[in-house]
């Protein structure tokens, strides 16, 4: 890679970040109707940026919600396509009386940058169009053929994204995602997440009788139905942490013996997480260590429970009703769709004597995984260890990010989540904020990356 | 018995409908704050009343709330004292939109005496004053000397009336205490209850992780604190609705053979029940029959259950913390006290990995029985019976009346819980109401019942 790219940057990072500020300070907030103005000038501002640094056909594309910006350069024949997806929306800032300084007035401390979408995920969207900027000054090309597709609608699940997805295939065909949206493992310590659990949910809800009784009148004879819901949501593990459905792991992948390797590598170990939990000990499924139980191994969570008196004292009720939300998250190769069904005959197979119960699905979401040892993954590693002179790190995420999982089935693509946030930085918190030595580094990390990506695909 | 004192309640019924809706017409509800001074025009009004009808040493107590009003009537040399209980306080009337007639305008509709208070316990306690005005008005004398104790806050849990019971044992001593704050079991059917369960609750509170957790983050790793507490909660029972606490049982009385064929008697069926109830089947412990389950037998019940997300839809959140309130009820020779280290120590030995545990205890109550072959209840049986042409039910409460416990314990009387409700009479509820032959049939039926006590104590 050319000197003159990080000259580039260096020369111009005054004005890369007063560029950046004029995006920050644009309240794009999703979330709020109020603000759907903002949003739309938000992506008018994205297309603009695509526009300057020489992207084609860049256009605003409408959907149901906030629109999509799209841009392309697809000029490096033979070479591969990397399609970088983003997003120009943020986040609600309450409560705001919590923040330092004005959400949408970026402002830098401690070498940071405060502000509303600083690192998720306006600052990493810019860094994509800074670095290809850098890239075509000084070059005058580019390594390989680059499409953008950014969207505003992520902090709100993005409910119309699979559906433009799906009616833009052939637009947006490429051979690979790249997304930074996601975190370093740690200051100076970067990280691949390569897999991301899926999510299947359901409500269960248990009715007794048609009113409250009391439960002096009728205590003893008829099924409470906190009791009912109970026994249903205890028969869901055992003493071992183990998943008692029948058929739940049917289909979960094996770990295998590099990602066994490779977590037992990862510097965070169980006494961090205690510390920073607050919690005395923790607790998981036998025989898996805690990052094996997080990035591979699926789970069933109660989310919430609730039936009966919720106040000061006492009130001596059998309720009517009580309820439970449950979901799980899921790993390779489980089918959302098979699990929401085996969840569902578990718990019928399961109604105590005395009450109904009834069962209603969430919205359910793929696991997703791009193999670690594929080119693509190990191109992004290897372009940070030049950067950040350290080993990348592998994980896998606990989490669902549903686009990336709706990408992976609609476009069949490998993805690779090269995040430049850390994990303190309040995303979704007040006073987020972006360390700038990622900013630099990160900007000089994807330039790698770019000549990196087309040597390997 | 004199026929002239049946004479006596016709002729005076008009004057004693009048006198009971001016009774009815102060809004001595003793809940709100606002309503004190009706409250104490409400215990004056009593106070007159008994002093009208020839009671002596009349006197309205303070207490730390709403005052005790305290008559007597001691002529009745060589014969039993009768302690009449009795209160003078109303609940609360909202919805106030749902009553056909204002709550404090007794209103007379299809037979029955529509306003708050009219059953419970306004009206009964009236009952009381008129029947012993009809035989003082008609023979001169009584034929049991008669100790009245009414109170105003027995719809607040009577929080002053135990200490005031304690510094007044002298002034209260009696041969029986008898209270009309109940119901018939039926239209036409007299039911005597002679027995109520006490009560023993216990919170317990769960607390995992310093704050909510994002499920994908960390579910798996961490002990979810609803799990925690359905493990804890799942056992309570086995699968036979036996309670499983060690110990629970061991001072329970068994129910005799006497009593057994006594509730096999009652007309309440369980197709009665599941009707009332919306329930296809009942539920309790096995080898009881339901009404055994009600009276005889201690239950444990989750009134309330709560923690995590509540909301619409799905939040994958591990909550930090959740929380059951349970209460038990009860039976003779079961110790309050007892129970409550039990329940403790079952919740201590049982906390699983990964979460703290407290568990916070609420009131306690006594349960109470007067054995029902006891002469004072036989008594009132007989005297039911003469009046409604029916044999006199003998039934147990499920339910606890505190204030009966601490009588129980304090005075250590046998209490006679005679009453002329019916139970669709709305208590607390809109549209309270009073069937005016039951309180034409229930002052007959007082009058025999101090004849026939003259003769059996």
């Amino acid at each position: 890679m050319n000197q003159a790219i990080n000259q580039y940057l260096h020369e111009n990072k005054e004005n890369h970040l007063k560029e950046l500020f004029e995006f920050l300070a644009i309240p794009s907030i999703s979330a709020l109707p109020d603000y759907s103005g903002e949003v739309k000038r938000a992506a008018d501002w994205t297309a603009d940026a695509l526009r300057r640094i020489g992207m084609e056909n860049v256009e605003v594309y409408p959907t149901k919600g906030h629109p999509v910006v799209y841009g392309e350069w697809l000029k490096a024949e033979g070479k591969p396509t990397v399609m970088i997806y983003g997003h120009y929306d943020v986040q609600p800032v309450d409560p705001l009386e919590l923040w330092e300084t004005p959400p949408f007035e970026a402002n830098i401390r401690d070498e940071k940058i405060f502000a509303r979408g600083a690192s998720d995920d306006k600052g990493q969207t810019f860094m994509h169009i800074k670095a290809i900027e850098a890239i075509l000054q000084t070059t005058g090309t580019l390594p390989v053929n680059f499409k953008f597709c950014i969207e505003g609608e992520e902090e709100i699940g993005s409910p119309n994204l699979p559906a433009f997805v799906e009616e833009n295939k052939e637009l947006l065909a490429s051979d690979v995602i790249v997304i930074s949206d996601t975190s370093l493992l740690d200051k100076g310590k970067p990280a691949i997440c390569y897999g991301l659990r899926g999510l299947c949910g359901i409500q269960i809800d248990v009715k007794g009788a048609v009113s409250d009784l009391h439960s002096g009148l009728y205590g003893g004879a008829v099924q409470n139905p906190i009791h009912a819901l109970v026994v249903i949501v205890n028969s869901f593990h055992n003493e071992d942490g183990v998943i008692t459905v029948e058929g739940f792991y049917d289909d979960v992948e094996a770990i295998t013996e590099d990602e066994k390797k490779a977590f037992a590598a990862l510097p965070t170990t169980d006494e961090q997480l205690l510390e920073q939990l607050g919690l005395k000990e923790l607790h998981g499924e036998q025989g898996f260590t805690t990052l094996e139980r997080l990035y591979v191994r699926p789970t069933l969570e109660v989310n919430g429970i609730y039936g009966g008196f919720q106040g000061e004292g006492i009130k001596t009720v059998i309720p009517k009703e009580a309820s439970a939300k449950i979901t799980c998250r899921l790993v390779p190769n489980q089918n959302p769709d098979v699990i929401a069904d085996l969840l569902q005959k578990h718990v019928q197979e399961r109604v105590p004597a005395g009450v109904e119960v009834n069962v209603s699905l969430f919205d359910k979401g793929h696991p997703y995984v791009t193999p670690f040892n594929h080119p693509a993954i190990q191109a992004a590693g290897r372009a940070y260890e030049k950067v950040y002179n350290v080993p990348t790190a592998y994980t896998r995420g606990g989490g669902s990010i549903p686009i990336v999982a709706a990408f992976d089935q609609i476009l069949g693509l490998p993805v690779v989540l090269m995040g430049f946030g850390l994990p303190t930085e309040n995303f979704h918190a007040p006073n987020e904020h972006f360390h700038i030595e990622n900013f630099d580094k990160g900007m000089e990390t994807l330039c790698y990356y770019w000549f990196e990506l087309e040597k390997s695909l």
